[in-house]
């Protein structure tokens, strides 16, 4: 286990975690810094999409997971900052008109709204790229690794990922569903990216194959478990987590369709192989479970 | 220089490139199989924006360039390929109503038109996560080559690159501006993957560093020809390569500030500082140049 990532003795894991985040901010910052100029409106609107307060859960992720399997944190920064590029430019986009035409995001007036429908477009293609560059000159890392850690994003942002999931979301949610239908789009649509997080540390981190397998499953759960936290928070009033409030009416979501109370079961079963999964990977004091308290903490 | 890039006995250079370009677009097509399902819309729209009939400008550059260094033809095409998703890419967000708001690319209805603004959204996003991993898994190419090429593209694609010339198009091209500003827009539009793909080639054939600035030099020269070109052929109604005719309309390009005759003295200059420079490299029998023949059949 990397020393770094062992809380010090005094500090709460909640401070610790704090810490972290101030190091992910910045080091988006840098990153970001590297590729846009903030004079001209794509810079300002990249910052604002990026650096806007956010969890940062797929940083998070990727450091915690990789950290604890004895992976240095420069480099896993790095991943994780990439990630988060490819997120807000996945928010950028889902926001606008043509998609779910949102009006805020974390309070404030979406991209497009700010700054026009074309610069949020080319803000996202300018973010999705620099998540591209990020991973490929993350120097620490062996060429064949980055190279292989490319196609990972690349496979989490594509046809077969968020892209898809999206899709699926825009044009088949409107209709009824089923609920293995709806728990694909769901995985697509927020697992993809917690997959690729999960795969990148445990790559970094050269763990083994099965090691691997177990976390891919476990982002797989952590999908459907975010995504249906978000789905109960929408009717809600007092979920510390929520935004765009209402806006899933009329989606078939598993809320919609199964009910309050049987998608708060599900919640838990997904919570509960989530448990299991990691525990036997990282013992009983696993670092990605104590986040997952924090950022479920009406589950918990 | 590679046996396969020499024409044979008897056939013109036109049927050599015409052999080639099949061969393009059948990698094109087998690159997109692979990650796009034609069964949904996005898998559609994918091969609606990349597979209809092109001049693969971006795929001839790399491969003609690269194989008269010594490369192998393989993995330039792949490269190339991923040059061409760009591209398409580009195209399709380009064409929205948010951007450019065209009807008609290639004599066929825009994306968007055909497939909906969401699709063609998400279909760039694909198509943009599709060359990354073309690159990421060009598996003849060593690693450390493979993740500098990703650089390579994202440079091209990213914020100071086709996002920034878009920007600088849409947001400034309506005001007056001065002609080193028209020429850095069309630097960035049109130059950034022509550079990007002079660049692949060296680095793929190993050039000499004063190859490869001589290269990138062309390149930019060649962006600037080929929007002046393009500008030289919005006014008129017989060129060959023209398509959505009258769009710049009150636009400031270079036609419009300096006429005809001047712009197209202009493109001469370009194109003779073209052919210097690639003669320098390539010397007498260029198939890049020839390659431009073909291209500018009006200035030849």
């Amino acid at each position: 286990m990397a020393i770094s990532l062992v809380p010090p003795q005094g500090d709460t894991f909640a401070d610790y975690l704090g810490a972290l985040r101030g190091r992910i901010d910045r080091r988006l910052a840098l990153l970001l810094s590297a590729s846009a100029d903030e004079n001209d409106l794509i810079g300002a609107a990249m910052k604002a999409a990026l650096l806007s307060p956010g969890k940062r859960v797929r940083p998070l992720i990727v450091v915690l997971a990789g950290g604890q399997l004895g992976a240095r944190e420069a480099p896993l920064l790095d991943l994780g900052c990439a990630l988060e590029m490819v997120h807000a430019a996945s928010l950028v986009l889902d926001d606008m008109p043509c998609m779910d035409d949102a009006r805020l995001r974390r309070g404030l007036p979406t991209v497009h709204l700010r700054f026009g429908e074309d610069i949020a477009v080319l803000t996202a293609v300018a973010l999705l790229g620099q998540a591209f560059k990020v991973i490929s000159s993350a120097s620490e890392l062996p060429s064949l690794l980055r190279a292989r850690l490319v196609g990972v994003l690349a496979d989490a942002v594509g046809a077969q990922g968020l892209v898809r999931g999206q899709y699926q979301d825009l044009r088949e949610g409107g209709w009824p569903r089923q609920v293995g239908e709806i728990a694909e789009t769901n995985h697509l649509k927020t697992g993809a990216l917690f997959a690729a997080a999960l795969e990148m540390a445990a790559q970094v981190a050269h763990a083994r194959d099965d090691v691997r397998m177990t976390l891919r499953e476990a982002a797989l759960e952590l999908g459907q478990a975010f995504q249906l936290y978000d789905d109960l928070c929408d009717g809600a009033s007092d979920a510390p987590l929520c935004k765009d409030l209402g806006k899933d009416a009329g989606k078939s979501t598993l809320v919609a369709l199964l009910g309050q109370e049987a998608a708060r079961q599900r919640l838990h079963g997904h919570v509960q192989r989530i448990d299991t999964l990691l525990s036997g990977v990282y013992g009983p004091d696993c670092l990605l479970l104590r986040l997952l308290c924090l950022l479920f903490p009406r589950l918990y």
